[in-house]
């Protein structure tokens, strides 16, 4: 039986995933990253935790067909290198040779969303879809291409910045340095900023229900005062919604996807949440009609595991 | 010795082109279109060409290998279909079949604009290169990727209108009924706008001089002003390339492509523009350092037949 084995390595943790042949994770292991240290500590625990991981599966390293890490930053796959990661203090790591020496089988890598994006593509939302975006609505906003059933890479495998489409000419500063950026938008943080603002206009509001202080807003709150009716929560979510819709919009012109899969925290308001996508995204794409389908994620922080996992598929061609 | 025949299906003409195995085009033919007229006759017509150019270069259609067509509108490459053309008054024309059934060899179809895309890149700026976005800067924008060598089609042949990315939430109408895209910003028309606009404000400018009515404004107009000094115009430019730079930043973030190739009227202004380009993008795309170079087409108008007639490399995968 055929057994995947793939590394999530964020800037907190480590987490190891086995896979069986039909892609669900059997086993698991984790350990902490404890970034910034250098390099090759950090990649002799993820040879740990991989090897605890395929003990707890009742596997060996060896006879896995390869080993896939997703790694914050950016990432180039065909080198194995990355090239900068500001959370992991990495610049210019030769991760999939260093992973190599360390396990004895090929070693794939990408970029983390991308891993994630490939993972539902393979195994969750997006499974048996050939073109398919897929977009976190997190802390920030990132995503993944996946085209033909492949990882969209660009030069050097940046590509895929999808949170850092403009959508805004002088509009709200970026954490990348741009203004108007989506991810200054449609994140979690930039919907907490909205949330907060409509709440200092709006004392009437029963947003301060659910949220007495400002600190104590999230991104849930605009959607809970929605549900309870309330105009300025509704206002706050219709708001952010329309700028969500427009760079759906653009990607759709630009990819024609036959599916945009939505993660992230915010990805769990669900199927009301997309209905109000969809509304807002009438008769806006190019054409007028839209045969992009909207999803959300379904594999969660596993995409990431899952995604690692399958690289070996995506190197060699075979979804 | 291998040659290929390529149309360039317009509104206005039918341009045909035969290619030696260098990708020089040897042999022309042209009719008019005459649309809007029943697709049959239009096949009928473009066969005809087809044989005059044939003809001219003394070779016979039975020679080639194949025979690509771009039309305007919506193709789907995969069926050979002209979903939809304004234009032409297409509605789900078999346009690959018909020309088969006409010339007695495969015909391959695509989207104009992509053809041209692909044409650029197989023979003109971006020869020689995989990763290629080709950007219009005409009446519209339009525009084709071209990624590891293969045009991108998206669902349906739906992708790659890169004209339609909206820059500007609630921003400048735009024709595809959207606000806000680089189309309404970017084009000749959106320039000329812009020039007519800074006019009226500044009775003082020598855009005057160089167009003494509103009307006589085209797409040189604001950049010979500033190649006399003028301050207006020197503005109109700046602006006209702040947004243009806006969203060249949003295709290198989605694509990181090696090269992104400028044609249509506006890069006749050639280096000088592309240099103010470049320095307008300075430090904005994600990471900070730009990696994706900048260049003018060099094919002009015969991109559209030039790519047309190596569709069938497209096809089977052998560019």
């Amino acid at each position: 039986m055929q057994h995947y084995l793939g590394i999530d390595l964020g800037g907190t943790n480590i987490a190891v995933g086995v896979l069986d042949e039909s892609y669900r994770i059997i086993a698991r292991a984790r350990l902490k990253t404890r970034a910034i240290r250098p390099a090759a500590e950090i990649c002799d625990d993820m040879a740990k935790a991989a090897r605890m991981a395929a003990e707890q599966a009742g596997i060996s390293i060896a006879d896995l067909p390869w080993v896939g890490v997703g790694s914050p930053g950016s990432v180039n796959p065909k080198a194995g290198v990355v090239g900068y990661s500001g959370n992991l203090g990495f610049r210019d790591v030769p991760l999939a040779a260093m992973m190599q020496e360390r396990l004895g089988v090929t070693v794939y890598t990408e970029n983390d969303a991308n891993a994630a994006a490939y993972g539902e593509a393979l195994a969750g939302a997006a499974k048996g879809v050939s073109n398919v975006l897929a977009i976190t609505l997190g802390t920030g906003v990132g995503g993944g291409v996946i085209l033909d059933g492949k990882i969209l890479s660009g030069r050097d495998g940046a590509a895929g910045e999808l949170g850092h489409m403009g959508i805004v000419v002088g509009g709200r500063p970026c954490s990348c340095g741009r203004n108007g950026c989506i991810e200054a938008y449609a994140s979690a943080t930039g919907l907490i900023r909205l949330t907060r603002e409509a709440m200092e206009q709006h004392p009437e509001s029963r947003l301060w229900e659910l949220a007495p202080s400002l600190e104590q807003v999230d991104g849930k709150t605009a959607f809970d005062a929605l549900r309870l009716g309330d105009a300025v929560g509704t206002a706050v979510v219709d708001e952010y919604v329309e700028y969500l819709a427009y760079a759906l919009v653009n990607y759709i012109n630009i990819f024609a996807p036959e599916l945009i899969v939505l993660g992230g925290g915010i990805s769990h308001e669900g199927e009301p949440f997309l209905e109000r996508i969809r509304r807002a995204m009438e008769g806006k794409v190019f054409g007028g009609v839209n045969h992009t389908r909207l999803a959300c994620a379904t594999l969660g922080n596993d995409a990431g595991i899952i995604g690692a996992a399958l690289l070996g598929k995506n190197a060699i061609g075979n979804p």
